[in-house]
């Protein structure tokens, strides 16, 4: 291609599917390059080095598990429904990527362990966004903690059985979605105010 | 040594070793056998093959981590303290076991993957005894649940983070003890009755 036309987006496109075909850790720049019929230079006028370029498919990865989110946090609920809903998309989008495609799934698991930053930002959205629906919680007087960011944190950690790569061969069990709403439950029980 | 004085304690002992040494895939009974100096026929006499010999090594060491769990359930505390001081204790011991020998942690957690049948009879006592406290904590009138086997598989479930080997790097983290505390708090609070 005209290496004028290439954009991140057409880059991090090449390096899925080099990532698909190699594996993380034997990609490279050169492979991209080939697969987009560019020059490596073309690539590095964009990413400057492989790290950088899997940091960035690391991130773009991320951002596809965090969008389906966002709508929820702008729908207008009770926090109680909100959080129950959060939970359970963000549980089911994991376990729906793995089935979808279980090897790029593996890829990227990999690419998330080695991309620290990329993760730590990723997790630090949830919890602000989980922080976000408890306040709401307490001000609507439906939920009760001392303090809303731990309680977001305890949440999260409750539910990691659901969303952590490590644990994506256990959401094969049959079971698995009822397990989710009883974790969720049992989450809510824990977070709502007692009279 | 004398074949007459082995026993299975002496040749878990040495496959333990074996297994440190070499490896789960790599240990065979040429190995242990060279260990103990004794001919291959001496263990077979004991262990019909690999297989049911690393089936034994591994339940020896779930066994291991779950003996800490009985004096708990001979106590005579109120159900709350119990479930508290069962869920604390079931996370502390495979923290410290890894902790003290991150090797041998790493091989015993390769052994289970292995072993469905060792694990999953393991998994079931937890199960059990946890549902014996909500048992409990309901006749007493401090928890409130539909099906206390379901909410045992659950608390369990809400705990993965700290008792799943997979998670082990996750336990060096210095805020681990906290978060613990806090998940065991929220599940607290969402069995306990509501008045």
């Amino acid at each position: 291609m005209n290496p004028s036309g290439l954009d991140k987006e057409i880059i991090l496109n090449a390096a899925e599917e080099a990532i698909r075909r190699f594996g993380p850790s034997k990609t490279n720049i050169t492979d991209i390059a080939k697969i987009l019929k560019v020059s490596h230079a073309a690539i590095y006028r964009h990413y400057e080095n492989k790290a950088v370029l899997l940091e960035a498919v690391t991130e773009r990865w991320l951002s596809r598990v965090s969008r389906p989110l966002e709508p929820i946090m702008k729908e207008n609920n009770d926090p109680e429904a909100k959080l129950r809903c959060y939970l359970k998309t963000l549980c089911q989008n994991k376990r729906s990527s793995v089935i979808e495609d279980p090897e790029m799934f593996e890829n990227f698991a990999i690419l998330t362990q080695n991309s620290k930053e990329a993760l730590s930002t990723h997790v630090e959205q949830l919890f602000a966004q989980l922080e976000e629906i408890i306040r709401k919680g307490m001000e609507t007087g439906v939920f009760e903690t001392d303090d809303p960011r731990e309680m977001a944190v305890t949440v999260f950690t409750a539910t990691s059985r659901f969303h952590y790569p490590a644990f994506a061969k256990e959401w094969e069990n049959p079971n698995i979605e009822s397990l989710v709403n009883s974790v969720i439950d049992l989450i809510l029980n824990g977070v709502k105010k007692r009279n």
